[in-house]
């Protein structure tokens, strides 16, 4: 039996705050780069070592740190001037030796910078890796605990790797959801009608009352850009872009401001040669920035770990997070009633995964619902998704949940 | 006119929340030494630029990024076999000229690196830099916006660099009085007397209802240590020691563990050359552990500015973070009748830092005290601790504010 | 007038001494990587600053450094472990004032990068760069003396930077046309039929009286050669071929070894993943290799200098060595009766460098040759070549001229 | 028996050339602050292994690569702006079983560190190495061939690791002498009462007939040169000294020049802060300054080895060069007739050291003085000295060689 509660939350829904702020980086935000980065290494990883081994072998990834460079933009196409230098750390099981007595030594490094490379390739098109970023990689051994936990023959759930907890929330606001959407598609669709944007959006979302004021600030690419005047019409594009979008999403009254730091007049504008800032002066590292449901919500409780290249075997702050993030998605999305929902695990070191210390749900119902109404509803879910934990591992290693 | 504005917090104060997480990284911890190290050379390029150009220049050193060593620890003293290599990264002002048309040329890589090297060297006094850890630098040029605002001749407020927030909170709850005294303790008089304790304390308080488990994982100095039965001493004395302090704090009950992972029996215990992780294995970076107040409190709403080698004249998130818990401290010291404060400061970029977009101030009141008794005192703190928001820079320069 | 001296040479020929040793390292050697890498890195400057700047401005970049991989050959193909580390050092000017007053930034640093990562991508076309191999860089700027001395509105003779010295000599002994024919044909026509041979040739050439023996050290690629037998015929097949090429060059007996340190029975062989030792333990610098010529002649006088990646428009090293090597196969060609010639060009710092302190033309005739019958004619010559010292620069930037 | 073969050489002595030229680059030059500090980790991890092991392990340390910095010399005392950067590069065995099968691991980067801090602070005592310099390490495994052949168990003479030669000469010219000593003293007794020059004092010596002219080019400690009438002060004492030092070695002509490329009218001078022009735009690699006779001498045949940091168990490169040095100065200090001497040693791979495949000495008698007069004593001698060839090794560990 695990330890679920369900309880009322003591608090308004956030919805229902007076001030609430929000904010999101863009997966070409120097911060947002390094996440990227680790959690491909991460996956390369996991990959290589069931290809291998048949099971994940330890290892965290999760230490990138980005240099800025020097670049000179200039419309209609300037360059770098000096490299972007990403140095990838952290640990990796280097030997290891098979039932049948076979030591393999696995190519953690190389792996490691391939799978890099290539994220970087999809996700910054307008940089030239090896040119305009030096790539390089320093994976150490670990404390030599290594643990091979999962993988087809991995009957068993994992234990815990530390007393540590994971938070989620569900569902979104509005002002939650305009920021998350509008840099998922300024990198999505709208992205790949117009080039001119380059990837690091951040995108800051304020709202008091019934007023949301959404703050963007997007890397202009200068071969799309011939003149100020097309800058202005590309701000201005993204501006009628986010508003349009807002609109799906709330009936509140919505403000929405482009690189609002221009100065058209002095020519000072957010111009870039690759789309990121990180070839300008702004570093970066893992886990500064946006949390592991794609936000920073100062309004929320929110776990200081870094999620974007833990080992996602046993690395429960990793896990927790990821899991409770699902787990108040679901809860949501199949149970009437409820304006806001809070679901902590917090887990034992040496205690299996599936069952954390206590998994907590902490609801604001709608009016007219009592938390006794829902809690069997609610408890269900919990404990089933508890008994699915590893199905996170699994959809970590595929690549179908994001962790920045 | 300040816009300020004190209400009521909708939640329990957070002694009163049925269950309370409550983490400290000690000085000692890779974060924490990153942290240490942003901030001393922030502190060293702050005096650097007032000694040489009399106000402060633009930078920020808030990247260092630490790749742990190997070690081969053993009692009675063992050695460092590769060391920890730590990366200092930022921006910094290089060139400037003076009124009278002078050109300086500011040796701030050298600076940097003499200010990592007195900080380490006294706070973790087993390490031999140099040998046992490498120190990198690599500073570049920001994006050139020099901006000369603080000094003798600075009358002028400055301008906020960023429309960003920082939170504080007070009092503490007695959790985190505890788990705040008890590192500090343990990395100060204590550890005088017991240099066996290394600097690379973690503890972490939990509280359900009024229970309190503090577990503490202190890296014990292998030179110090004979054997096992003396390594067994010294985790019992840390034990009875924070057992102790903890009676200073609350009259709930307290249960300590100390080195919890340890299994004696196979030998398998937490014993360093050095007295830090970072020897063997644990990478650490800037941002990733104790919030501004020295905790990381998930029941709280907490910034996710990495507040340490922050330039402390502009840098609003730096500065808010820190001055909002000044504030909440002030007025919890002050005015009588507060269980909770919740203080949050909210920057307009370009606007003047002591002029915030909104300063609130979220209490819970105690019992018969309603907040309309305490609202005039309250705003008057606030108001006059903004006034003299270039305190907090002074002090952060001068070393007196703590930011990690 | 140029001080220009034709002498007799104080010793018998190179070709007529009892002991000869010659060696050449193939372009897949460490060594030779870093020479060709700042080799590569200089032409690209030097294109560079004219396209941009109209002549070539200050730099030298003749101190790449080869950090040794890990790699895991194996027969039909195996993979590098931990990638190459390549660090380009040296300095570059990064500012110039155009005579309009533009103020040109200049990319040296992606430029360099570029530059290296062409060279590599065509030289050793079984690495991957960017995951075999990382490429990094540091360009500091030199001491300020930013001498603009070549291009279309150059019509100055630079002056001589250093006070320093060149040497060459001609013709090649026959031990030094095999050892120089080998590689080259190795890595070139019989490479490209041959793909199972590395670049990475090593070979080594002892004449004692007149048996020749030629060792030759040729990594294998593993993708290339299925097992133990596919590798003793590609030994084989290199053998024949050296020793048919060798036939060309000399009556002498020949006796060629190829992978000589193998042990066939133990599996001890020379297997490669990528064709370089570099792969796997062998580190690398620039200017320990071949000298300006293509080889290391301890029979020989030979300048210390490190020719490769060297500015070619001022470095007198660079260009007396070059020159006098041009110098010496200019006036064998030209002028019959020589046996052995050896010039060497010795600058004076401040001088042009068309020229010298002294030019010096020693000479071993051939049997009824006096040095005064040949001296007028090979006067004129070395005269006529310092005159046109400039078209050794430009055909350095243009890649007609090999320095290692 | 040995093969040892006494010969004439077929060129006059060098003294006796019409042009000779020699140079000398000072202890404190980039080159040979690369030399260095590889030999004093070369040292440092041959006493480490025989510490520890009984003898010593394979390794090579022969690439550290230096970057320069960046300073702002002075009079009275300037600053480091940049640090230096110091890269030690190389290969060394990390693990290693005793016979009783405890499995050692060595801490070879730690060593090397301590090692190179060593012999900076004693050699460069104007840099203050961890500010001034940054230190870093990158030692891999090598091919796994640990060879362990030395040390109180090893009876046997270890074998050639390579086919290799090394050449030494005896006596040396006069103008061989001069450049060598001036630069030692300068470098020794002269230094420790002159403090205001620096070690990096660079020597060229061009003799032409009987004219001698010495260039010294000695960088100025700023802190201890008040002004310009001290710094030429400074440099004329040079000057004096070093005549008067030639007069003790020859009675040709002596013409010394020091800094010539001064122009002390514009102020153009060589000060430096730390005492070396590694501060400020002079890279530096290994093997690329002085041979191992501490000269570079293209009058005579040099090996292109790099001698400093290779093993000295069974780097034939290394151990050749320094005993066929060695021998010379033997043979011509004990026999008498003898104007010049060259001993060649050509190993052959797999041969014990002991017995190259030829020992080869070649001589120019004095006047009336016939190369059979000679012969048995000189076979005599270089017989003695290759059968006592780990002298060599024990030497060069014990530091009484030096090897640049």
């Amino acid at each position: 039996m695990r330890n679920i509660q369900v309880s009322e939350l003591d608090r308004r829904a956030v919805e229902d705050q007076e001030v609430e702020i929000v904010e999101r980086k863009g997966i070409g935000h120097p911060d947002s780069i390094c996440d990227g980065i680790a959690e491909a290494v991460s996956r390369g990883l996991s990959q290589l070592y069931l290809d291998r081994v048949g099971h994940v072998l330890h290892y965290n990834t999760d230490e990138t740190q980005l240099v800025a460079g020097r670049a000179a933009p200039a419309y209609g196409g300037g360059e770098v001037l000096d490299p972007i230098y990403v140095l990838i750390v952290g640990r990796a099981t280097k030997q290891y030796e098979l039932d049948d007595g076979t030591e393999l030594t696995l190519p953690v490094e190389r792996v490691a910078l391939e799978s890099a490379r290539a994220y970087l390739r999809e996700n910054l098109p307008e940089l030239d890796v090896g040119s305009d970023l030096i790539l390089d990689v320093d994976l150490g051994e670990g404390s030599g605990d290594l643990q091979d936990v999962f993988g087809e023959d991995a009957v068993e759930v994992p234990m815990a790797n530390d007393t540590s907890f994971g938070v989620g929330h569900a569902p979104l606001t509005e002002t939650e959801r305009i920021v998350l959407e509008a840099e998922r598609q300024l990198n999505g669709a709208y992205g790949a009608d117009h080039p001119e944007i380059g990837q690091d959006v951040k995108i800051m979302g304020k709202r008091e009352g019934d007023l949301i004021d959404i703050t963007v600030a997007a890397a202009m690419v200068d071969s799309y850009v011939a003149d100020i005047d097309e800058y202005r019409e590309a701000t201005e594009r993204v501006e009628a872009f986010v508003t349009d979008l807002a609109r799906e999403y709330t009936d509140r009254e919505v403000h929405v401001d482009v690189n609002t730091a221009d100065d058209l007049e002095e020519g000072s504008i957010y111009l870039t040669t690759t789309g990121t800032s990180a070839e300008q002066g702004d570093d970066g590292s893992v886990g500064r920035g946006n949390r592991a449901n794609g936000l920073i919500t100062p309004n929320r409780p929110m776990s200081m770990e870094a999620t974007s290249g833990k080992n996602p075997v046993n690395h429960i702050g990793k896990i927790y997070n990821l899991l409770s993030t699902d787990i108040a998605e679901a809860v949501t999305e199949e149970v009437d009633g409820i304006r806001d929902l809070q679901v902590r695990l917090l887990s034992q070191i040496g205690r299996p995964i599936d069952r954390p210390h206590v998994a907590d749900a902490q609801v604001v119902t709608e009016e007219g619902v009592a938390v006794a109404d829902i809690e069997a509803e609610a408890t269900e879910i919990v404990d089933e998704r508890l008994a699915n934990v590893t199905d996170v591992t699994r959809r970590v290693i595929e690549g179908e949940l994001s962790t920045f």
